[in-house]
């Protein structure tokens, strides 16, 4: 039933994906909200109902929402997507251009072809699938997909705090996650928080000539990497006071099953990070570096003179984006708390610094005793035709603790990238393989729930 | 004879204003070569001859060359200054636009008012003068303008180094520094060197996203951070091995005169700097941080994201627009290999860099005991009413220790600009006081240069 549909999934994919839905540039607002309409009129010609755009705050992006509550007695089902993309920056980088996707060597290359459009339409066209054969789902379904998932998620957070009767389930299903290896299959169980901060500084009020007060101005750059110096250590070791404290580490079981993985840490470093090196904690595993343990990034440094050439200026203002992932149980609200008080303390003489906490999550771990994860890890045998394993991912996805506390229902995340797929970076894939098995996967998922329902 | 020119020097003056001749961005070529056009017309207009355009080098910019050379036994004058501007970013800050020249409680504020084309204009019209009272100048007088004096200098460096004859001279004027304090005529015997690099980092070979590798991915950003600290310590010392080697401290009588200039080091730090506190090297007062001992200073670091809100990314390179001033006797190519090494070395594990020299140049100090400084003291003090002193600057004006050298012809720093002007800073300013009191001072200085003759 789902081979007729292979080739009108994609092209559906297609044009979604040419849609350039980047959450965090106000000028792709009109591009966005096609994506929205896009996703409405698939929703009705399937056959969903109360398909609706929902504006929860002024200047958000919209929500879509769609549901099929025909199956008394059955299992409700939330999938959980995003439209939102990330810039496709540098664009100098993609082989072929982000938002013209294109096929090679069996991967659709797009921003968001993994993360996470090409992911929810798998979703979708596993809904579609069986509504084409039987005109009727196995179980009750939901969809809620939001357009603010790289740029903190605020509308959807607010909608399901305040909306428990109308996203009544019994588990979500949420597919922005990679598998663990090509035909290896994967649970994800962990995810890591966030706290996401812009760190401002100022020295002089305006910007000086660094001939005539160099020696004697302070610079807000240089204050920056003192800033940054101090908040790590050149061996990765946050030095926060305090940042540690909470940091649960992974059960002995869990740490052995990674160790089962098969994973050649050389290879890591050579065909996907592709680094002369890997860096990070001594006397912790790559999984636990990226997985278990919290780390602190520096994403931009702007300000000053960034052109070609020469310039010779000590600006008055510069600022550095600056996110910490956190792990169990880490609170973000106190890691925010701690990372300002640092900030202030190793700020320079002669600059002020001001911090903004653009966004927070905490981490989330998901207990794998449940049906839900069970008929999962189930669909995926089938499909993949593997044993599936469970893993954790080192990225945040808001929205799963959030589910999970609000909702009171078992997160599953069926995630299908894969590892290289490049997500935020230039040349993002997602595999045919991963679109078609996640089609048939999350197909078979709704139907193991009706059979032990 | 000048006054009645006032308006109109003032009028031309504002036509070049307009122009925006930044050097350092390409997309302004032709606006540098409409500079170049106005000098040209200019100096035909005054009757200077020889009026040039000269085109050192595929890709440069102009020189603009003329003189007048009809006063045979009287000594022959080298009047040097530059068209091109620094870039008039950040735009949101300026009060007026940067190239609609606007004239506010008696000063010129536009880009280049006071850095240069304001004090080349103060050189022009002092000839101008002569040209109209006397259809003649009591001396001989060359003109060689540049347009690449902030990136480098390379065809102005390029032509001196070639054409000695054709710039055949008894004493070189600049016009490129400022006066120590409004009412104080100054002239400047010492200026810092230069070495200006950017140093890339790179660390994987393709952005990353900071959830998934974060923890085991270089991050060149931080290691630009660890560069920066590693290269200069917090107490505003430099840490390059041998960095300070050659730096010759100024004399005992240069020192003792500084202390006589009057300077309230808390109002430069109020009002000029205008941060909460002054930095650099303790033990050494302002005067010796700004204008004897060396500096380094970051500009700018490009790379990453530094757009509004977040993305949460590793990028794979970044840079470092970094710069140190030098002081007598300080070797320029020295101090570019000694920092390439040091950045080597400071180069965390996980990436590799990369260090490009864009343009150096040596200290000067010019010795106060010739007859064309003797002449240029007694212009000012006649024309400004006050006893001239003896200053440096921190900046670097390469083209001065180039003429010192290749022509063997003194050079005289007498520059009209104040120390609040606003060098390379938004709302950059040039007096009336300091334009008209610098025509009359040039004017008057030609004149001594005869009677004494």
């Amino acid at each position: 039933m789902i081979a007729s549909r292979r080739s009108a999934a994609l092209d559906e994919l297609f044009a979604l994906l040419r849609l350039p839905s980047v959450s965090t540039l106000p000028e792709h607002r009109g591009d966005c909200e096609r994506a929205v309409q896009l996703l409405m009129a698939k929703f009705t010609a399937m056959g969903l109902e109360h398909v609706q755009r929902l504006m929860v705050r002024e200047r958000g992006l919209p929500l879509v929402y769609a549901d099929w509550l025909h199956a008394p007695g059955a299992p409700t089902v939330l999938f959980y997507g995003h439209y939102d993309v990330q810039p496709p920056d540098p664009l100098a980088e993609w082989i072929s251009p982000p938002f013209t996707p294109t096929l090679r060597d069996g991967n659709i290359y797009a921003r968001g072809a993994a993360d996470d459009k090409g992911q929810v339409f798998a979703q979708i066209e596993s809904v579609q699938a069986w509504m084409q054969a039987e005109h009727a789902l196995p179980v009750n379904v939901r969809f809620l997909l939001e357009g603010e998932e790289e740029v903190g998620g605020e509308s959807v957070e607010a909608y399901i705090r305040t909306h428990h009767a109308e996203l009544a389930c019994d588990c979500v299903v949420v597919s922005d996650t990679a598998m663990y290896a090509p035909g290896l299959p994967s649970l994800d169980v962990g995810l890591r928080g966030m706290v996401y901060t812009e760190v401002e500084v100022q020295g002089a009020e305006r910007d000086l000539h660094s001939g005539l007060y160099g020696g004697a101005a302070p610079n807000p750059l240089e204050a920056l990497a003192r800033i940054i110096t101090g908040l790590k250590s050149g061996e990765g070791k946050i030095l926060i006071p305090g940042f540690y404290d909470r940091v649960a580490p992974p059960a002995v079981k869990e740490k052995d099953a990674w160790r089962r993985l098969p994973f050649d840490e050389e290879a890591f470093r050579r065909d996907e990070v592709r680094s002369p090196a890997l860096t990070g904690e001594a006397g912790f595993s790559v999984f636990e570096r990226t997985w278990a343990r919290p780390t602190l990034e520096v994403h931009g440094i702007p300000g000053g003179f960034t052109g070609a050439g020469a310039k010779t200026v000590i600006p008055a203002r510069a600022a550095a984006k600056i996110s910490m992932r956190l792990v169990p149980d880490q609170d973000p609200e106190e890691i925010a708390a701690q990372f300002t008080a640092a900030v202030q303390r190793l700020t320079p003489a002669g600059c002020t610094s001001q911090v903004r906490i653009l966004s927070t999550a905490p981490a989330v771990l998901v207990s794998p005793d449940n049906r839900y994860v069970g008929a999962a890890v189930a669909s995926l045998r089938r499909v993949f035709g593997a044993e599936p394993v469970f893993i954790r991912s080192g990225g945040s996805i808001p929205v799963v603790a959030l589910c999970a506390a609000e909702l009171g229902a078992p997160v599953v995340m069926m995630g299908f990238g894969l590892p290289d797929d490049g997500l935020h970076s230039p040349n993002e894939k997602f595999a045919l393989s991963s679109f078609y098995g996640g089609i048939r996967a999350l197909a078979d998922f709704m139907l193991r729930l009706t059979e032990r329902a």
